[in-house]
């Protein structure tokens, strides 16, 4: 160990980010269709004396130019100097940008995706500096692997990469599941069986909001037939419904759900339907700050947060929020968007580190077929993903491979994920709207 | 950098447990008197390669006995896995033990104790293995300095250290002024000049409940006349005040307090309070666990929780306890007992990585002669202390002084702490009331 003053540690020397495009099925959702492709951001962090950190974030024009901006304030800072980080990025960026979420399913708020970005690179660096996974700076391990649950999806057929929803018809397996439409009961259930198989999921949630009410319900029900009571379901309409579908279709589930995500829009929708059903219900919509913290737990909005350390600010922030969460009787678990290994490594990490994990995570991984982690894509184990066992992600950049997925990204021209614009590519006069049915 | 299978960090290979005696001057609290002798633990750390890590939490032999058999889960066990080791405590101690800590002004619960005293000996160790100060392993340092304030007492004349109150005539500035009696406005004021002068505080707190009520707000009174309104004055009568109580001299403190501390005991009564004054409610009596936290919010019963690492399960829970308390729009400051530079140098490592410091914290330092930390007592600034500059906690004990007190501790017989007895050698028919005026 070289011995140099305490506190005067490795120094930032220079922040890179770089946009890619990974390829994305034209999945549906309550705000419309997957593009072709999904953006993703990779931010590479290098200290002075040249170790790299990692980190994997949405890919959005405007957080890229925030991220930009950000970097000059990183540079020639300590790594470790994370609590004053946030609050200069805050008194940079300003207060609203903390706040505003927008109505889609995903968050488009700056500050908390940068910070986010620049935390998990620093993290990884840390890591690598002092020879301990990313997870031992969190508070070390519960867990030694992490479960994660089969992510469903209605979709038309295509695997995504290209705008002409192609299909490969020589695979097989999990990917020739993965390219096939799924718009009713059948296709989900093919779907859940194939990827279950596939990936050892021991849970499974479907994403719902694109089909009216009575559709989507009745695959839940064909998922219940099929896999029977020990298998725990999942069921998230993305907040479109009216709160007295909620309650219609709440308690049509309540026999059949582990928990039902964002049925209506709002917390005071929230603890509404809370107060009728007995089923927990979860969030990635109507809690996703902790502003929204007081108010969701004055109302009792919901049981389980969904965090997604992309949108809470970091690792160390979504541990805070576990604490919060143990305080108040509410559970947490993960949310995902469709993404890489650098993701899914930060994921398990924070996973395996939770004092309390009663849900298994959310992850679109399966959804996608490419890699920029050297070793290709990361393994599931019945379901759960090990702690990667290098030190600080544990995950390192494929550069040939993130370069083609940067080639990828110019390509195909888009600039931040629109939903709306690639369903009305099939559907002309469709509109997102917050609430349908 | 030696390169290990990361994960594989330096496990933990002795854990030593030494009671100390601290000479401490003869104190009035509402629980009675200081004893002439606070008791205090210093726990060793040893990692299998020889670094040491050391913690200070208050002596009880209860408190020591729960410590020596923690170390048995301790042993082997890699640095790094905090989350885990609390877990495992919990289970051994069980859950009762966190949540009774008494009626006395001071925490009685053993297992917030153990895993303070674990955790932060593990942060030293880490902190010197990985050649950081212990604030960096908390997001790293906000501000270099931390302020405390003068923590002023109602006493008997002398110093402490044997059953005579002694006194030293020899004694010059704040020596003298810490040996003389002080149970009237003129005696506190002329503690509070000495103690700033000597240390530049630059807030001030009396610890009352020792004294009938009107006596106790008359020092307040003659404290705002001395130091006039620039001067943050808190007042602390340890929760003996029935409501009216704490209605009629809340009321007639309201222009001069910074915050009340503990005016009256319990969340209902501190909440009913908090309606009709406008003087900020601090508490380390009625909200003392995060078990307490929702009524604590639902009551609204206080602004400020005077949080303590070693009853709230040390320095990461307390950074955890700083978001709960930010989230709900409640401020975050440290409660202090007798103590050495062990807790110092602990506190002010938390105090620095504080995202939100509104109010400095207590200590009662200045009250004590001894140190066990090499190179003597920690320097107050203005005062506030700097973060020490070494890794881990920056400071190292001084075997021949922790020997010289552990013989105090051996030879003076105490072995817990019991204000009420020693009021009892001065005022035999006295008994503590958890509710007096």
């Amino acid at each position: 160990m070289i011995q140099e003053q305490s506190g005067r540690g490795p120094r930032i020397r220079a922040v890179r980010i770089t946009p890619i495009a990974i390829q994305d099925p034209p999945l549906l959702n309550a705000a419309g269709l997957h593009a072709p492709f999904a953006l993703r951001t990779v931010v590479e962090l290098e200290t002075e004396d040249g170790v790299i950190g990692i980190s994997e974030i949405p890919g959005n024009e405007a957080t890229n130019q925030a991220l930009e901006e950000a970097s000059r304030l990183v540079i020639g800072k300590d790594l470790y100097q994370l609590n004053k980080l946030q609050k200069e990025l805050e008194a940079y960026f300003g207060k609203d940008s903390v706040t505003d979420r927008g109505d889609a399913p995903w968050d488009q708020r700056k500050l908390v995706h940068v910070f986010s970005a620049l935390e998990v690179a620093c993290l990884d660096c840390i890591g690598k500096l002092v020879n301990r996974p990313v997870v031992d700076l969190l508070g070390g391990r519960m867990r030694d692997s992490v479960p994660f649950a089969a992510y469903l999806f209605f979709k038309y057929e295509g695997a995504g990469g290209d705008w002409g929803f192609s299909k490969d018809p020589g695979a097989r397996g999990w990917d020739a599941a993965r390219q096939e439409a799924a718009v009713d009961p059948q296709g989900i259930v093919n779907q859940a069986i194939a990827m279950c198989k596939e990936y050892g999921f021991q849970s499974i949630k479907l994403k719902g909001g694109a089909f009216e009410p009575e559709l989507e319900v009745a695959c839940m029900q064909a998922l219940y037939r099929e896999f029977g009571p020990a298998m725990p379901l999942r069921f998230d309409p993305n907040a479109i419904w009216k709160p007295e579908t909620g309650l219609k279709y709440g308690k049509v589930m309540e026999p059949i759900l582990e928990y039902l995500e964002d049925p209506v829009r709002g917390q005071e929708n929230m603890a509404w339907l809370r107060g009728q059903i007995k089923t927990p219900l979860a969030t990635n919509m109507c809690t996703t700050s902790f502003d929204e913290i007081p108010s969701s737990i004055r109302l009792g909005s919901e049981d389980i947060i969904l965090s997604d350390h992309h949108f809470w600010g970091g690792l160390r922030a979504s541990m805070e929020l576990s604490r919060v969460c143990n305080v108040f009787g509410r559970d947490l678990s993960m949310h995902s968007n469709s993404h890489l290994g650098i993701s899914l490594a930060a994921m398990v990490h924070l996973g395996a580190a939770l004092p309390q994990l009663r849900y298994a995570l959310d992850t679109h991984y399966p959804w996608q077929s490419e890699e920029i982690i050297t070793g290709g894509r990361l393994a599931f184990d019945n379901g759960a993903v090990h702690v990667p066992s290098g030190p600080g992600l544990g995950v390192e950049l494929d550069r040939d491979s993130l370069q083609t997925l940067h080639q990828n990204y110019l390509k195909c021209g888009l600039k931040k994920r629109d939903d709306q614009v690639e369903m009305q590519k099939v559907h002309p006069d469709w509109t997102f709207q917050k609430i349908r049915w």
